[in-house]
């Protein structure tokens, strides 16, 4: 298969990649680096990245910021960057890629823990991956030609404990490359509408 | 208790109305009705609304809009309704409100079946709804001064479906008296960060 994986410079992102190269042809996009350039907060970025990739099996998405704050410090804007990034991003991606993706192809989001068991400065991150589930569930019952569409929710990965550490007190982490099993589950089997939970 | 109800005015909120009037004091807030105007899109509305309202035990929100349509026939602009609507129009009246209820009042938001049970054209309603089940059970832990915050997730009622039952193909509708019910439980019970279904 042909997979496009969004966001494939990062933590998570290289483990799939890693995960996935041996039997697929892997193509990377990044913010910066990787194989094609895209800003998911964009839809002309979006647009541009799909004219330089085609005939794809599938595209995952391991990418998305959300701001981090107490609920009584959060505003409007700092909500608004979860909603652009994070949850609009990946589904612009998916709206665009409908068009993209060969017959029986697959799309593969990335929620998270944090609206299963929530923490301190989290309701934001809470709500989008809520979000996120959700439309996935709903999303993959009007796919045409047979496309899937999943969601996996990681909890904290060990390669980011010095980041997010603190935010994570008393989860356990795990290594990304079990993350990644959770992306390849989605890509090579044939369920959808599903949110696959990675570590909890 | 002093509860202002937001959308009472429409079909569940007069439901909530008349339920909570024989032993609370109920302001009414419409988008043109009500005893206090508030438009839930625009922050300056809704703190022009609580300058009117002072001194709550209870905020209810019972009012939000959403597009619906067919995935292949969404553009961002038409998620965005949504999300600048029922989601952070609902939200707003909580970060505003926050400093205006009194200790232990509670906020009540409307989120809905459809990302429990999802149908075709629900894709944004189902991301909408899933958002605000996870916002509140993430807010809940952050309030201060013993505030509560829940949702209440009811099915289509009985009221509604000459306008919504071509939407709701095979589900039971409910009576929006029943409906008013889970918000009574929101207010005058001890619970926080949960979502009531109604009727399903």
């Amino acid at each position: 298969m042909k997979v496009l994986v969004i966001g494939g410079t990062g933590t998570i992102g290289k483990a799939v990649v890693a995960e996935l190269k041996s039997d697929h042809e892997v193509i990377v996009a990044g913010y910066r680096g990787g194989d094609v350039q895209v800003d998911i907060e964009s839809s002309g970025s979006i647009e541009a990245m799909y004219q330089q990739v085609k005939g794809l099996d599938a595209i995952v998405m391991t990418t998305g910021k959300v701001e981090f704050a107490a609920l009584e410090d959060m505003s409007e804007k700092q909500y608004q960057l979860g909603l652009r990034n994070k949850l609009m991003g990946q589904i612009n991606v998916v709206l665009s890629g409908i068009k993209q993706l060969n017959d029986k192809g697959s799309f593969t989001l990335t929620s998270g823990i944090l609206n299963q068991e929530v923490i301190p400065m989290g309701s934001s991150v809470a709500m989008v991956n809520g979000a996120i589930d959700s439309f996935v569930k709903a999303a993959a019952t009007e796919m045409p030609r047979g496309l899937r569409i999943n969601s996996v929710s990681p909890t904290v990965v060990l390669e980011s404990m010095d980041v997010y550490g603190d935010y994570f007190k008393g989860f356990e982490p795990i290594p990304a490359a079990k993350a990644a099993l959770a992306y390849r589950k989605s890509i090579d089997n044939l369920l959808t509408g599903q949110t696959f939970k990675v570590g909890y």
